[in-house]
């Protein structure tokens, strides 16, 4: 945390892959299931990670306007159909490809989500602010136990962050001022989008992303607050903040 | 209910004023309060019943392209203005007008509401519909504890039911199929509207929402169920319908 109280935010927005749910073993878990069941064999992991790698310039392609606005159910479906072909996988049904594509709905939370959330939801309103779309969160949160107050998306823009239209709408559909509401991210590209639109911001540590343990933990001027995980960020947010 | 089994629903949408929540009680509440605070005495029951009356026509200005797209909570403001005019209460501030306009985030669930949504949430994704802004929806969710999956809205369409936009975003919103998600209202008109646009339908009785008791629970050919509260009507839910 930097060397100054900051102000307690009224309602907190979460980046939702990475920060709230561990993607990578959740989706090489699914593949991995998947290919025990149809007689496939392939590195699950580096599946999982080409998978959320074609992520980022398939969201840049709807940005810049190569391509209509599309969910990211259809942009995985996209990049999934890619995958296979690469990895030669034929055997799958349609139907088994559609699941497989959905196991994005299925992501199980990092252990101290769901505590650090319930304790969270008790002072502050709780919101995703993700790229994924609603029907993805929602299944996400029934999935997972996630208490959300209210579902955000960039779905409700058809803009993806960090396009600022995202960032602004939380305002408007929370009723808030923007400068009272926190955006809670473990990637710092999110942060400093969400910090010049002028939203505080917390910065969350989620060193096993990326399976192998990697760890940016250097404080930034756009970060208000370093948190290690959602307990420690209540933690933090009830004790350092001025109301 | 019907002599029919009808398919079980992936989701449920609410109607919450009047469905979920008892406006009247709690909005006679808050302005008999300020009165006795400020010093005024008018029928604090009428008041509530001449605000919300305002509710329909207010809506259709908008529905109807008189007034551009604007949020509950600016048309209740519009309302609540007038009436205090007419009801010569002139000792209010502008932030005890704004307060009071927000007494409709600040809505009492009826008794069953919070323990049947509770039940419901197990076996199905419920959100609201309603004409709410999500900023109401979002602050009487925390005000009353109810545990929503989501929170859908007419904001985002920028339509007001019965338009059409508002239940078809539904089926967008939470990608299930329009016919596997039931509208479940106090209110007739909504769920014909609902039931045109392909919705199952719940009618759900609340012979309380207008003071003295009023209770229309005549079948319909719109209508798939009807219920006596929402324990009834998981109730049902779970036990007559098929997979």
């Amino acid at each position: 945390m930097n060397n100054h109280n900051i102000k307690k935010p009224r309602a907190l927005t979460f980046d939702v892959f990475g920060t709230v749910v561990d993607w990578r073993t959740s989706i090489s878990r699914e593949i991995q299931e998947l290919g025990a069941k149809k007689g496939f064999f392939i590195d699950w992991s580096a599946f999982a990670d080409e998978w959320r790698a074609g992520y980022a310039p398939s969201m840049d392609r709807v940005r810049n306007g190569q391509l209509p606005w599309m969910t990211i159910d259809s942009l995985h479906l996209i990049i999934l159909r890619d995958l296979l072909e690469k990895y030669e996988i034929t055997s799958l049904t349609e139907e088994e490809i559609k699941h497989l594509n959905l196991a994005w709905h299925r992501l199980d939370p990092w252990g101290d989500s769901v505590e650090g959330l319930t304790l969270l939801k008790r002072n502050f309103v709780i919101s995703t602010l993700s790229n994924g779309n609603i029907a993805l969160l929602v299944n996400m949160a029934k999935y997972g136990a996630l208490p959300w107050d209210v579902i955000l998306s960039g779905e409700l823009t058809n803009h993806y962050k960090p396009d600022p239209e995202v960032y602004l709408s939380c305002s408007d559909y929370l009723g808030i001022p923007i400068e009272e509401i926190m955006m809670v991210a473990a990637h710092k590209n999110d942060l400093r989008a969400a910090k010049s639109q002028g939203m505080s911001t917390a910065y969350v540590l989620r060193p096993l992303e990326h399976g192998a343990i990697t760890s940016d933990d250097r404080p930034e001027e756009f970060i208000d607050l370093i948190a290690s995980d959602f307990i420690d960020l209540n933690y933090k947010l009830t004790t350092f903040t001025d109301s």
